[in-house]
């Protein structure tokens, strides 16, 4: 999972500072690395690192990167990926000039292609998708840049959204099904691309629209040209987008991730009812379900935990001797609101169970006379292809149990799920346009 | 403003630590310096520096600061102090031995005692009230360290909360109007003293009481034995900490934090009320008070600003071209939630009201037809002495304009501070036991 | 210009020591970017960044750089080098597995292949030539790796001394003529290559012979083997790695490069004597010129200027009011043994004379009565581009000017400048087997 | 051992320039710690921290160092010191406002002295001797600084050189015995203070004198006094200053090191001669000897050792099983100027021995036929109470070993020290005026 970014801001030297801007507005959807490719005049500079956006760039760099066309990425952290080489943006000189790519997304035949590319005499530098897609594209190329993409998503399987730096070109791409989200924007004089469309509330750009699946958007000094290079597939968006991943305040495919997750409250409070004193959320990704349950069974919402904001990367990890500290170095309960109360305690999903084990201990010690946990999302029973990083199958506890052998292993006094059906209708969808692979294994692709 | 730690863990080779997580559960308290002292077998070691407990300390260095009795300070940024000279706890050699203290507060006489004392020879390395109150027990010092103490309390005046490591005690001492607070704990093997209680909670602790007003507490292998020096002044707590500084899972002289603020965001909505369709808050501090003046008007709350988690020390200010972008970058209106609607906004405090006017304009931007300002403290008149970093009285927007004035200032449609009594009935008091000198100029020392 | 080294080292997993060490030793031949590639049962690692080997590196680095063969490349500081995208080595996969390269030179024909190479679609990460050879060897490669870096060097034309790391080979090339040194040293269980001798003393390598020119060394687990795949080309060694560049304990192709310098001051008191009280260099590398001149001439040598080792690359430079101390903060004369004498002062080239105008200034501030410059070397008066980064030929003074206008220049009482075959005598060749293309323009390829 | 520095610059706002120009050219006298304290108008701000000048400052800090007065400091790293409280200049408040100390030196009444002042009520925020230093002046003063600093003169004893500054006053003072040098130089509009005279040449101050043994200087906006406080006391300078500590660019007390340490070698020429091929040095520091030795004997001076300047701080130890490289990392032989040769080898003390064992080792490895190890100063035998940090005595081979068991353990043909009869006549003396208390416990305190 990641956050891209593209800018065309005709004139405006600084392009580099809407998409710094932009990046840490996405920070939430990549963590590793952080980066930025300029074009100054046809130009391409590219300065990336690991950290965090606010790490990587300071004054000094981003002085640096002078140019009116950017594109910019942040990188989820995902097992095994040694140093930086794979931090993205990546650059590219091909026979028609520069290629920056950032990519948000997932190549399922990316080792075949790689392979064939190889047998004709083709080196890589990474082992990341996007520089494939780059040697196709400098493959396809015979005098136009866009049939040459074109030509390659003909070629690429899986999930992709992307933002293409050319010599004097910006270009925004998604894939067939929709997977992964790009919003357009406009600025005054120019366009923004980005994964959220809270991104362009960051830098004041008006939304304009999704980018279409399937559609390649060309902005360059002509303006914008849209191209539909394949039009009947059906639409497939991620739906942990919507369960967890993007920010509330972002508007994806027409949903406002927030009401989708606080209509996934309310009809999780009609599908797993409980009878309590106070709904409370895990914050800061339950909140808005817990506020929609509250709503919707009338139990009224406090804050039941207060989450300590200075817990961050270089915490240092309590010893053996102080392990039973749990959680609450980052979620201290709120006693008041806790004790002799019968708790509803609304989360966004549980992964492996070890930390709603120890939220729900935590809030028996504050005396919470019963504790019933709600999740705001169906369990997980499948592994995602198209670029979310989903832990281990084996290691979801929602994957290989029962719920009842969940509610046991957390402490819960009950526990319930939201259903597929529930989560499709938070999000507005009868049935169709979302990709449920993770839930019930029907894969698209 | 600053938060202090005292840590005795009998045979805990380790209690750095447990002074490192209460740190960070107080970072809200002050976040120019950290530094711990640690006292091994009567050698005292300390370090500190400028920055937050996470970047001072690191694994190694922690493992080099072996001991089972340490201190802890976290100090918060005042003006003018240069480079990392007065960063606590300070250690001092006097001739028994070594001193190390941790001080929170303010001495009203420290340049008067500072002058007294240097015309007697003393030099001082530092400009801080704490190396005062160090020299003066240094001078009392005729063989018995609490009696030093003791003697420096009736010369010292204004407020504070000490702790203090000795070659074999740990020593807590609160001033005699109990202005900053002190809370006790106690550990298997030992006691903590902290500002706060969530720290305590921190390192699994159990609360036992407050540290008297006027109360020296001595804890040694012999235990923990109490001095109350001098017993006849009015409590005179500060409201700040109730209003705004502690953190909200706190309990402070009996007091939770988050049930004073949503008392005051209840009384708020009697004193204040609002006709509208929803109450929202700046958060995160404004979010008890808000869920309070819903519960009590039975306009539903909403969540009605994204706030930016990312937006750190190190984020880089937009430059004058992206100023008009305002405060978006860090909080985002949810447009969902404010859209066609009349908002009630609440928040702790104006300060300048730069901040309050952009956020109003923010929202009538996301579409709200109505904005309401509610503040749950009433405006701040008159500067503290006793150690909050209130702006200079000139900035404080509240203290020189009618009511009037600063709402056409904020551009809100109507604008209402909770009252004097108002604030004090939330925190459960009829008229005493606090200082309310900022709100209405009544000093008590 | 550059370092590169190869180890092989049959079982030690610690090979990346003996790489760190190599390249410390050759520091002085790039300060640029430091990097090392490690190849652990066929994968390949690389870690790489710019800075002096002591700051790229540290044990927690070096420690997870396990493997029995490594590469390894320090890079010269070269204008217009954006960030650290071009440090070497570079690894790149191809359809037989991984490549690193580490390459000393510069080729001819690089912009061409390259052009050539994207034509058929290849993307390039870097502008290095090194990315164009492994390109080309990734296209040639048809199942037998040697076969495919033969064919290579039937294409490329330049000067190149490279290492390279396969998925379980280390081979070691020389272009064939020679113009970039390698040589090639034993240990216990293995074989190192180096750039330069000096780096086996380092290691503790047995010196075995020079690389030939347009040799493969190809070292694997079952042994050496030697393919020189083109040796009808005549030898043209860099004059300048004898001049300046090489370490002066290092033996390059048979001759001492101490004692190369040494000859060349002799050879310069004959034929540019003085009548001097004293002869002094400009340290360090003026040094064993100078003794030369003394030894040949009589004349006593001393030392006549103390170089500060601590003004190193963070020293902040002098500003205006500071400027006319000039040179004095690097190089201080030492009064005593430069008053009232008249002096030789040998240095191993003049670039664009202010340095030496500043030196020879401060001589005359400590009361030398006379002062005689001597150069090591002949005038620069062509550009190289064979990998020797001198400065614009614009910049030169020597090239440009009359030896009259550039002894006014930097104000000396005499200049004399060692002839071209002076310098060949020195380095004991009677007019062949050096490539002397910047000193006369005659350039080999 | 530390080196100070005072720079009062009339009108110059960035006088901290000059000190940090001052105190790199004296960065070798301490590598642990360097400041600057600076008087902006009477108002004193410091700045210090562990590291090389270098790095302690780079030109944002400095720029923020704004004053005409300055003084700074480096300091030997010495066991046991922990972490950065002890770096200086220290500055202390007192009864007529600021005080800044640089001091080098060492106090043998220090313990007595400071635990008087405690017993008085004094507290100390170090364990350094200057802040005692500065408790007495504060304690003496009765209105005029410079009779405090006599009275307190009277009380100490020991060695030290100090740089003083007061709210108006640059103030230089000596001990006594005139132990540790300090120098005076002129600037245009001001003076500078400095422990060796390399550091005014650096910033282009002209010599004046030095300090007199007891003398305190004060300069201020009325010019320069100087106040002989005490000057029955015979010169008692410390010879190591001569031996190798100082530059030998550095004039002290009228004697050149440079020219000191090449009679050194000439003594020792005939004091301890030797029938070779030729003389060479352990560079940098044996050169001077070494070649006063090569002129003496007329046995010609080569390079015989290349050091390479890359080996700093951050440099990785070779682990055991590289142990066997020994010193050739640092120091290797050039081969040529070695094989087949009888080589004495100067260098300018012998301390453990290990480093000799290993230089002798490496030069038979390279092919000498007999090593012959001369040294330009006499065995220690004694510590040394008045600053120099030489190892335990147990640890210096010379204190308990006899010449031939010392000659037997480093593997030389033959071992001559100076005698110290020897080294007197080096440097001028007829054995009078100086310390040699190391070398023969005659202690003059």
């Amino acid at each position: 999972m990641c956050g891209i970014v593209g800018i065309y801001d005709r004139g405006n030297i600084n392009a580099a500072n809407a998409a710094y801007y932009s990046l840490v507005a996405m920070q939430h959807r990549g963590q590793e690395s952080a980066g930025i490719a300029i074009n100054n005049d046809g130009i391409i500079t590219c300065y990336k690192d690991m950290g965090f956006v606010n790490e990587v760039f300071d004054e000094r760099i981003l002085g640096l990167l002078k140019g009116d066309m950017a594109i910019g990425h942040v990188r989820y952290s995902t097992a095994g990926a040694s140093f930086a080489a794979n931090a993205q943006p990546i650059v590219v000189k091909y026979k028609n000039g520069n290629l920056a790519l950032s990519h948000n997304g997932s190549l399922i035949n990316a080792d075949l292609l790689r392979s064939q590319l190889e047998d004709d005499g083709m080196i890589f530098s990474t082992t990341t998708d996007t520089e494939v897609i780059a040697a196709l594209i400098a493959r396809n190329y015979k005098g136009d840049i866009v049939e040459a993409i074109k030509n390659t998503m003909e070629i690429i399987k899986g999930s992709y959204a992307l933002t293409i730096l050319t010599d004097n070109k910006l270009i925004g791409v998604r894939d067939g099904y929709g997977i992964r989200p790009l919003v357009l924007g406009k600025l005054e004089n120019g366009y923004v691309l980005a994964s959220e469309s809270c991104a362009l509330d960051t830098v004041g750009a008006q939304f304009i629209r999704d980018v279409r699946p399937g559609e390649i958007l060309v902005i360059d000094e002509t303006g914008m040209k849209s191209v539909d290079y394949i039009n009947n597939l059906p639409k497939k968006i991620c739906l942990f987008e919507h369960i967890y991943f993007a920010r509330p305040d972002s508007i994806i495919d027409g949903i406002s991730m927030y009401k989708a997750r606080e209509n996934a409250g309310r009809i999780l409070a009609k599908e797993q009812p409980a009878i309590a004193d106070t709904v409370i959320s895990v914050p800061d990704s339950g909140t808005p379900a817990a506020i929609g349950y509250a709503n919707e069974s009338g139990i009224p919402f406090s804050i039941g935990l207060i989450k300590n904001r200075y817990v961050g990367r270089t915490f240092i990890q309590p010893t053996q001797s102080m392990r039973e500290l749990g959680v609450k170095l980052k979620l201290n309960p709120l006693r008041d609101n806790i004790k002799g109360k019968r708790v509803v305690m609304v989360d966004d999903s549980i992964v492996r169970g070890t930390t709603s084990k120890k939220i729900v201990q935590a809030l028996r010690d504050a005396g919470a006379s019963e504790v019933h946990v709600r999740v705001s999302s169906p369990p997980v029973i499948s592994s995602c292809y198209y670029g979310i990083d989903t832990p281990n199958i084996e290691e979801l506890i929602g994957a290989k149990n029962t719920i009842e052998k969940v509610r046991q292993y957390i402490g819960a006094d009950s526990l319930g799920y939201l259903s597929i059906e529930g989560i499709l209708a938070a999000v507005g969808s009868k049935g169709e346009g979302f990709c449920t692979a993770c839930l019930n294994g029907e894969y698209p692709i």
